[in-house]
Parts: structure tokens; C-alpha cells; sequence
């Protein structure tokens, strides 16, 4: 067991960190996913091959007609050519001593050819190659700009994605372009067929560029072994789950889609809260948790939410209370510091409501005294830009940025559309996560603090 | 009562339908609420004056020293002075016979001081002046360009926004600006003095150019009122509300903002169902129901999915069920159909999963093969683009387009971010929601759904 997870780690460190990529069915016609593939790759931080018959030098990239030519190892391949011609290459790959290989070709046990999908998985074992697929778009690791997919290149962050539906990495990795969400490696498992979820896992636990995990599960092969390493993996690393196929239509279609069994919610609910993940609900609420873990871990639920909107500082207290934290009412020390500082018609409870007329000094000493307060775990910050005032539209970024210790949890909401981009960037860039409504950062929120109860409770005891 | 209601639709004619717009402290000074406002009106489609006495044609509007010192009648008065000098230019406007006052100023109730708040409803209600606020953003009606608020312009559409927080209203207007969300009217109601939400639910209820009607709501003043307004409003047109305050901590905020009592969650919830109001539960999910009504009613639950992304098909179908939509398991005809369209791996239950390689024919034929289906009672289409292919961006928006019939519900979701972005907006100016998730969407048919029950419940016995 313990030689397979050694064996499993060398194997996936040739997928992700790769000296030397081969793209075999590489192409230069557009249209095809070997030209996609390829061309994604050049922005590889090392060695690359395109392998093809019947093409040379693709796209300036060094071509030969099989990957045995390659005249240097080659640690990952890359394969897109029809079905029908993979085993025969594949035994090639291990001849060549290749570490992994990522089928993208679809054809296998997700179109009912179960048998020619296991003759994969022999000659892969045989050789010791990790397969990755096939059935897959593919595989990224943004720390070396590896994109070894046929997606568009996504934001480089702490975010590890795995996910069964390659439509639905599609979908995430064209939506995270543009947003404050970005992802230190993916995976597009398709049909699983040697290469799961339990090995990543693994993996991704003693990963550096890794801070969170975010799944999107249609149905695991063996429940066991996911458990096993899950579990492993959040006594150090959070996991967050997009588990589809909750309702009848939903089970059917994941049935035909990949073959999975969807099996019924309720164990696979059992099986998350045993493994300590958290199980997001939407597409969205597993990227909203996934990335607030930059922070650090809260060591209670106390939430004190600073706004200058009282109508969103409202939805943002009852937003807490529904994901588990507390809004602590403030001690008389604060309140009375506070007042000091906001103008007079100031909120000084909690929601503390600065009223729209509070700027850069009031927020400044504002996000400094909650933070010395004892009784405050985390700090929700709501801000709607008044524009019609004197205040800049990036003040209270500046401010919070500027008066944060970088130790208490700092959320932030920017409720005023295009008008606080530059804001969201600012937090960004400095490891805050920021998000457009107030339910969302109180659901991100309300993640961090659950699964900061689960890492206290499995690291301060020893047994297991 | 029902002579009441005659008087309040002509003061909230004059309010909503101005042939005059007066801006009184209507100032030269940028950073002064009464340049914003100016600023904003100077795109209105009538007659303009600023009313300032220590200023002259300020913007190029012209400028009086006193309302009364304007040559023709004014319906609609925008005050934006300190709170001292209103009781006295509330006189001035009613002997000029001004029809609706909206004053943004604060420093009434709000701050406790209740007695000038009183004084300032006694003044409007002598002269028969519809008030709006005090301590209001504002109110705009597009269909006239009509921005009577320090807020950016919305952009023009059906849902008519009643909110009784301005900072939320601001939140709303910036965020939609680069959304597919248009308004007909806005109203921040401030603190409510006057004017309320019955006044305004029974005007909207007959105002052509509002199909749905989204509130946001921290406490009513009179309940009775309230539902008797929104009942007979649901009879012809959804209300969607969202109500904060549901926490301990939101309350005691709410109390505190609007001086409002938020009351017992459990009340609003039977008073909503009592009504036929849709609660949202999150300003998106507000947002999302409000825009679905361009659409017309569906006759029953069942949903057909059309999709040509696997993952997310499973996710539609998931939250179609949680959201009491039926996805309708599809006839031997309509399946026998569909596979002589599609390509041969597609799936053809429900969800129908044309798999990424289908484009603008097999679009075309499956959305006309649904549309004839009798047990389809309305069709949420999912799409990720596959850039990977020869398919171009917008081809599955336009193949949904040219074959959409426009009577059967039709709820689209573009999963790609920006690549999606004019397909959004062909669906937009075609009056077909677009949603960035496919919960989203379903969130939506849900809400078109729910209401449609309610209003054939209501609409087909003439009892009341």
C-alpha cells in the first residue's frame, strides 16, 4: 500500500512537472485537437514533440513520426489520434519509458467499448505509466505553464480542480478568465479508467502550489478508496465537492454520460461529512469556497461585518447566521472606539454601518480595531462605492488593504459592478478573496470556519 | 378606497410621467447630491429646471431662485437641501401645485427625529402631494429616460425595482449595467413617509411596461395594506420579494437602518405564500426570477433539457427537480425523432445531450422536435461552447433563435464566459433569459413555473 502511493507519486509527478512533453496526433490543421493541444503547449516551460506521421516540424515545433524517435526521455504524452491506433501506440510509450500519458480520444467504455478501455489500462500497468483518460480535455499545471488540454489557459492560483465532466472543466476554466479565481493545476479525469480521484488526492495533499481542492464528482469507482484518501488529504488541505446526479433525471443522465452510478445522495453525503469535505451545492458555491482559502483558518466562528451599505450589511448578517457563524455583538471597549472613529450616525453594533460618508481614515481604523478585538474570528467587509461622494472608488480596498494584520480572516464583497474592478483586483493580489454579493462571501465564510473546525479537531489529537 | 386608489394613481402618474422635473438645491458643485441628480436628468425626454437661489443656469438647465418663480406647471419635485429648510419649500411646492416630491435628504426617522418626518407627510397630504422618502436615491422610469437619482442610468427593460434600501438599490443599478437585467421603473423608498410599497404595487400592477415586479424589503409599515396590494397585483403580474432581517443580527441591523421592524421570518413567509409573492433568497436569485418574465406562462412543469455538455445537462436536471420542475422522460417518438437529427453518441432521453460535435442544424431540429413534443411544456437549453471545433461562438444561440417558436417557455444558460457574451446579448434583445449557470436558470423556470400555477389558480374562477 504504502509502496503504490510512492509508486503513484513518481508516476503523477511525470504528468504534472514534466521535462519533456510529447503530443502525439499533434496537427496543423486548426480544427483539430491536436492542433489545439499543441498549441497550447507552446507555452510549455520545457521540452516539446509533436508526434505525427505524415507532418514535420508543426507550428516550429520539433515533429517525428513516433514518439520512440523522440531523442531525448519524454516524461508525458499527450494522445489524440483515433481510438483504434492507441493501444499500438501506447505500447510504444512504454518502450520508451514515457512516466504518463493523457488519452483525450474518446471511443472507450463511455460508448460501450469496455474491453478495448481495459487493454488500455494493461499496457499501461505493465509499463508503470500513470493514464490520465481517456475521454478527457486534458490536464494543466499553471505553475510551469504546462496546459496540456485543449481549453483556454487558465489564471495561475492555489485552486487544484479536478473534475469528471470535461464539459464542466470547460466551462469553469472560460468563466475563471475573467474573474478573481485562478488554479494551480487541473485535471479532466473523463472516464477514469486508471487514474482517479483517490490517486490525485494523494498527491495534491503534499502538493505546495495546492491550498485548496474542488471536485466535480459524477459517481467515484470505488467509494472506499476515496474515503481513504480524502480523508488523508483534509487533515491537511481542504476539499470541496460538486457532487451531480442528486435527483432522478439528474442519476439517469450521469448513467449515460459517463457511466457512472450516481448511487443515492444521502451515502455519498455520509461519505463527505466522514472524509471531512464540504459539499457545495452549485457550480458557483464550489469556486466561491474553494478560493478563500488563501486565508488562514479562523479559530471561531465570530464574524464581525463592516459596511457602508446597511441594507446589504443586513443580507450579509442573515447570509452568516445560515452558514453557521456568529455575528458576535460587540463589547462596550469596541463599540465605544469604534464611535470615536465612524461619523455620528454611524452603526456601531454589529453589522458596524460606517454610513456611505466614511472614507479611507474611517476604514482604516475601522478594520484595526476589530481586528484587536479578541472576540472577532473574521471580518466581513460589504462596501457599495458611493460615487456621488468624495470618496475614490478604490478607498476602502486601499484602506482595508492597508489596515489589515494579514492574520485575521478578511473577506470582502464589492457590490458596485465594473465601477470596483480595480478594487477586486487590488485584493487579489494580495490574497484576499473578494466576491460580488454578500451570500456568496458569507457562504465562502462560513467554509473556511467549517473546515477550520474539522483541522482542529484532526491535528490536535495524535490517534489514527 | 377605491377613490383613494384613483388619487394615488394620478400622484404617482405625475411622479412616474412628468412633463416637468424641478431639481430643488440643484447645484454646479461636483461631489453635492445635487449635481448628480441634475447631472442624470439632463437626459430626460421633457421640461428641466434647476432650483437653486444662489446659482444661475447651472449645466445649462435653466435656473430659478424659488420653485414658484417657475413659468409652467411641475409635477415632479427632486429635494436635495439640508433637512431644516424642507417643511418650507414643501409649502412652496404645493401652492405651486407640484403633484410628486421625492426627497433625498436625510435626517429624519431615520436618525429619530420623527416629528419633522410627520410634519413633512401632513404638508404633502394637504396638497395632495405624493412624497417619496425621505432619505431616498431616488426614482427613474426608463421608459421616458426619466433617472430622477444620484445612481447611474439602469438599463431599460420590464422588471420594476422597489427597494427599500437606497445602498442596496445603488448595488442593483452598478451591478446590472453590464448584465442582460433591464428595469422599467425604480423606486428607493427610503423611509416611507408616503408613499409605500401598497401605493406602488397597485399602480404597477396596471403599468404596461412592467412584467414582473422585484422587491427588496426589510420591514412593511402596514401588513394588511401590504397584502391587499400585492394579492390584487399577483392576479396579473409576479412579485418577487426578497426580505432581510431573517437572522437575530439582521434584525437588530434593520431595526437600527430603517427603523424597521423586520418581525417573525415565519410571518412573511405565510404572508408571501398568502399573496402569491415569490421569495428570493439572495439578491441573484431575485434578479434571476424578475428577468424570466419576458417569457410567456408555461402550461405545466415538464421540462425538456437540451444540452451539449454532459456534466452540466446533470446539474440542469438536478436543480430542475429541486426547483419542482419535472424533467419529463421523453416519448418513443420524440426520441425516435431526435436520433435522426443528432449525432449517433448523442444522448436522446432527457437531459438530450447532443455531445459538443452538434451545431446549428442539429440545434435547428432539436428545439423544433421539443417544441412539437405536447408533454414539453417549456425547454432550458445549456451550452458550452466547444472552441475546439468548427462550431462558431454564437452558432447554438442562433439555431435556438431561428428555430424558437415564441410561445414555449425557452430559458437559456452560456456557460463560457466572455466567449458567450454576444450570444447573451441575442438572447437578451430576442426577450430569451440568459443565465451564467445552469442553477440559475432553473432557479428561474422554477419561479416562471411557480407563478403560472398561481395565476391560473387565480385567473380561471372569478371568485376571489
Amino acid at each position: 500500500m504504502w509502496c503504490d502511493t510512492m509508486e503513484d507519486d513518481k508516476r503523477l509527478q511525470a504528468l504534472f512537472y514534466p521535462k519533456t512533453v510529447a503530443v502525439i496526433g499533434a496537427s496543423g490543421r486548426r480544427t483539430k485537437i491536436g492542433y489545439e493541444v499543441l498549441k497550447n503547449l507552446k507555452r510549455f516551460n520545457g521540452t516539446l514533440y509533436a508526434v505525427n506521421p505524415h507532418e514535420t516540424a508543426i507550428m516550429g515545433v520539433p515533429t517525428v513520426g513516433e514518439v520512440g524517435d523522440i531523442p531525448c526521455d519524454v516524461d508525458l504524452a499527450i494522445i489524440a489520434i483515433p481510438a483504434a491506433y492507441i493501444p499500438q501506440v501506447l505500447e510504444q510509450c512504454g518502450k520508451k519509458g514515457v512516466g504518463a500519458v493523457v488519452i483525450l480520444s474518446a471511443g472507450f467504455s463511455e460508448s460501450g467499448n469496455r474491453d478495448s478501455e481495459e487493454l488500455l489500462v494493461e499496457i499501461a500497468s505493465r509499463y508503470g505509466m500513470a493514464l490520465i483518460g481517456p475521454n478527457t480535455v486534458g490536464v494543466a499545471n499553471n505553475a510551469i505553464d504546462l496546459n496540456a488540454s485543449f481549453l483556454v489557459q487558465s489564471k495561475r492560483g492555489s485552486i487544484a480542480f479536478l473534475s469528471q465532466s470535461g464539459a464542466l472543466g470547460a466551462a469553469v476554466m472560460y468563466k475563471t478568465v475573467y474573474e478573481d479565481i485562478g488554479f494551480s493545476k487541473f485535471v479532466s479525469l473523463g472516464n477514469m479508467a486508471d487514474i482517479g480521484f483517490p490517486e490525485l488526492l494523494t498527491y495534491l495533499a503534499s502538493d505546495d502550489e495546492t491550498k485548496s481542492i474542488a471536485l466535480y464528482i459524477e459517481g467515484v469507482k470505488d467509494g472506499k478508496a476515496f474515503i481513504r484518501a480524502a480523508s488523508s488529504c483534509t487533515r491537511t488541505k481542504p476539499i470541496i465537492a460538486l457532487k451531480s446526479g442528486s435527483s432522478t433525471a439528474g442519476k439517469r443522465a450521469a448513467s449515460s454520460h459517463t457511466g457512472s452510478m450516481a448511487g443515492d445522495d444521502e451515502i455519498y453525503d455520509a461519505a463527505f461529512r466522514q472524509a471531512g469535505i464540504i459539499r457545495a451545492k452549485t457550480i458557483d458555491e464550489l469556486l466561491d469556497m474553494a478560493k478563500v482559502f488563501e486565508l488562514e483558518l479562523p479559530s471561531g466562528n465570530n464574524v464581525a461585518i463592516l459596511t457602508n451599505a446597511g441594507g446589504p450589511g443586513i443580507l450579509a448578517a442573515d447570509a452568516c447566521e445560515h452558514y453557521g457563524l456568529n455575528v458576535v455583538r460587540m463589547g462596550a471597549d469596541t463599540t465605544s472606539r469604534l464611535q470615536k472613529v465612524l461619523p455620528s450616525y454611524a452603526a456601531v453594533g454589529n453589522p458596524i454601518d460606517t454610513i456611505a460618508q466614511a472614507g479611507y481614515n474611517e476604514y482604516f481604523a475601522a478594520i484595526q480595531i476589530l481586528q484587536e478585538d479578541p472576540s472577532v474570528d473574521a471580518i466581513l467587509a460589504v462596501i457599495v462605492v458611493p460615487t456621488f461622494t468624495r470618496i475614490g472608488y478604490n478607498t476602502h480596498a486601499k484602506a482595508l488593504l492597508d489596515g489589515w494584520n494579514h492574520k485575521t480572516p478578511l473577506v470582502t464583497c464589492f457590490m458596485s459592478g465594473d465601477v470596483t474592478a480595480t478594487s477586486v483586483d487590488l485584493m487579489r493580489t494580495h490574497g484576499i478573496p473578494a466576491y460580488p454579493s454578500p451570500e456568496q462571501a458569507a457562504c465562502a465564510l462560513g467554509a473556511l470556519y467549517n473546515y477550520a473546525t474539522w483541522y482542529h479537531e484532526h491535528n490536535s489529537n495524535s490517534q489514527d
